[in-house]
């Protein structure tokens, strides 16, 4: 008798592989090949040396040996959570309690990930609407649509999600009777990946003022994603949305640990009212009781010694000599075109490209396989869009990340995708 | 205006606090406790030296610094995979091959409790049917009815489960029609949470069989718990239910890192099924993208370098003394009686006590609160059982959890619960 399947939950059917997969296979199969597709960090910028010396002093002691190596708490390492509120105060410059912020608004996740999926899983049933920028991340995309949620977008432009697009967007789910189901906006305030784009510092209080707007008959959450605030390469950093959240009733901003200091550990957090800081508590307990107490261990240390602050120095000395070779490269080899442009980031991973619309950089739109042959990957744009009402999805933008593309062949993948650019502009 | 409130999921809204949360609080907010209600691990078992000594290898190579601070993949560090097969093959004396697995049959989790979760995501929809022990792990029992499963219980004798017992339950499902809705079994293999009954060997592949028999429509996964399989304390191993599952396509195994060697590294993993570890991971990916990549290299460095083994040695010589001072003090201590009964387990971590009908061991029963008064506390049994078809919870047993318990207060924590279940019996 054959053996039959397993009757698989509604959400795992929802579920499937995720589209990188297939782009990680590739680049696998491929050693030779440049990626400008994969999105980790650069191996040259973990701190190998801080860390040795953090484990030594956490475990030459035995009495602190004992207490980093035993189970910690759900909601994770008190000073932890305290040396973090301490970091907020001073990322935004001002007390935590002005924002009504103390160490029970914060929770320990597995890295802001884990943070992001559990509050869609606090918020979400099917049918749900949760709204997010167009172009947006598509992993969180590809999450929140396993739980049946109706994703609706908003445009961007080089000032990041258009705040009057959403206000518009709600005010016609009002007037639908839709907005019961709006059950949360999705935001990455700095260097947002795809794009590299940055909300504007003037939409900042007014994004978190249309939400409060629309909170009627419940409040609808911001979700924050802030992973990459750290990573700036220019210019001055900008309060988070958080920091207009002045009661702590709106905004859940969520960070971590893996982009600004070492992935390995995979720390993250999330900043958040206490209702729903409550509902993600109790749910982390049944995902995990806890995330490693040995990992956030290293991370207070880090954050206590100043071998964060340090560290984080050098990572964005690194970051930024890619990121101006990446753009100089880009200048100086991608064909002078009105229909070629690219965003120019003053942090994060990203550079957006836009193609004319003649040219599909789509998985199955020839020039994918074109690049592949040349030698160099990309992230097709089509995977960071929501079909529209018209069920359409642009397909001429690309992402492209420099972060683990080693810095001498960086040139080399620009002038190889400018080669297949110019072949398909002609 | 007043904001309004969240309109949290319906998963959320089945969520509550932990039962155990107040006992954590008890415990906390009285110091001077004696408790036999923590499930933590005994932290002087906590392997600081050889940690140490891994830590310091992995992080002064630079390039192993690199690779170990690095992201890893969801599915978890591929040698360690490899490395657990080996482990696996010498747990179960017989190759890998044998029972159809691979290293591309196990995922790394963060903990045993993830695994656990996330194959409940994968199979549940709300009025599914999973079938667990009477008792049961309750922290895992109350996470599979935030999913609105239905939970039915299956009674156990000093064998474990009785199987007999679950074939009966299984057939008069099925004439029910109800069979199509039984998605999972779950068993605690060894040293049960809370009994600490082990599944005799008889009953394992009896086990397999009558899931095997009731795979009709669907498959019914067969969720092995077995987090405590390496604490034992005397006699021989058992072969693993997974170990009777030959064509890998019935059973889910779940391990821990976190009891034998170290809590704070936070790591599990589960040995399963293609089909389902397709779906698990899929799922993993969203929640997460994979646990902590350095905990699972500590993970790797430890089973290799025979760290594991020799520290695993002393934890169990660590356990075996205390169990054995538990017993002995239960022995000379608490009154000789027909009805207060406890069992021996050969391992793990708990003693399960069982009083005459006439004493209520519940929270509000009053003898908890005069066990609070003598400075001891117990997980009331009550929290282990679900409601049977009269909505009746037995409580008249306990579960003691001599595992943090320091050693010298063992002997006292004992005769505080016979001071109390003397009073209790005049």
């Amino acid at each position: 008798m054959p053996t039959p399947s397993f009757a698989f939950s509604a959400k795992a059917q929802r579920t499937g592989e995720a589209p990188i997969s297939y782009l990680i296979a590739v680049a696998k199969a491929n050693p030779g090949l440049i990626s400008f597709a994969a999105g980790l960090v650069d191996p040259t910028t973990l701190p190998g040396e801080e860390t040795l010396a953090i484990t030594q002093k956490l475990l030459s002691d035995p009495a602190r040996a004992r207490d980093v190596l035993q189970y910690g708490t759900t909601v994770g390492y008190a000073p932890l959570r305290e040396a973090i509120v301490r970091h907020l105060e001073q990322l935004e410059a001002k007390p935590a309690a002005t924002m009504s912020i103390d160490a029970d608004n914060i929770i320990l996740t597995s890295g802001s990930q884990q943070a992001l999926y559990i509050l869609a899983d606090v918020l979400l049933d099917p049918g749900d609407v949760v709204i997010v920028e167009a172009p947006s991340y598509f992993v969180y995309a590809g999450a929140l649509a396993t739980f049946g949620a109706r994703i609706m977008a908003v445009p961007m432009d080089r000032d990041g999600m258009v705040v009057e697009e959403l206000d518009k967007l709600l005010h016609r789910l009002e007037s639908h009777g839709q907005l019961d189901r709006v059950k949360a906006i999705y935001c990455q305030s700095y260097f947002q990946n795809p794009t590299g784009l940055t909300l504007s510092l003037e939409r900042r209080p007014r994004l978190v003022e249309i939400v409060r707007k629309y909170s009627k008959r419940h409040r609808i959450l911001l979700i924050e994603d802030a992973a990459y605030r750290e990573l700036r390469y220019e210019g001055d950093d900008l309060p988070s949305l958080k920091s207009f959240d002045l009661d702590n009733t709106l905004v859940a901003s969520c960070y971590t640990f893996d982009k600004p200091f070492a992935a390995g550990l995979k720390t993250g957090f999330v900043v958040l009212p206490s209702d729903v800081g409550k509902k993600v508590l109790e749910q982390k307990g049944n995902h995990d009781f806890g995330s490693s107490h040995f990992c956030q261990q290293i991370c207070y240390e880090a954050l206590e010694s100043g071998a964060y602050a340090t560290h984080l120095d050098a990572v964005r000395d690194g970051y930024r000599k890619k990121r101006d070779l990446m753009l100089a490269s880009m200048k100086t080899n991608l064909p002078e075109h009105s229909e070629v442009q690219w965003t120019h980031a003053k942090g994060g991973l990203y550079v957006w490209l836009s193609l004319p619309l003649s040219i599909n950089t789509s998985r199955l739109g020839g020039m994918f396989d074109d690049c592949l042959k040349a030698g160099v990957i990309y992230v097709p744009g089509e995977y960071c869009f929501h079909p529209d009402e018209q069920n359409h999805v642009p397909q001429n933008h690309m992402r492209l990340c420099y972060a683990v593309t080693p810095i001498d062949q960086i040139e080399p993948g620009v002038q190889k995708l400018a080669g297949v650019i110019k072949t398909r502009l002609r």
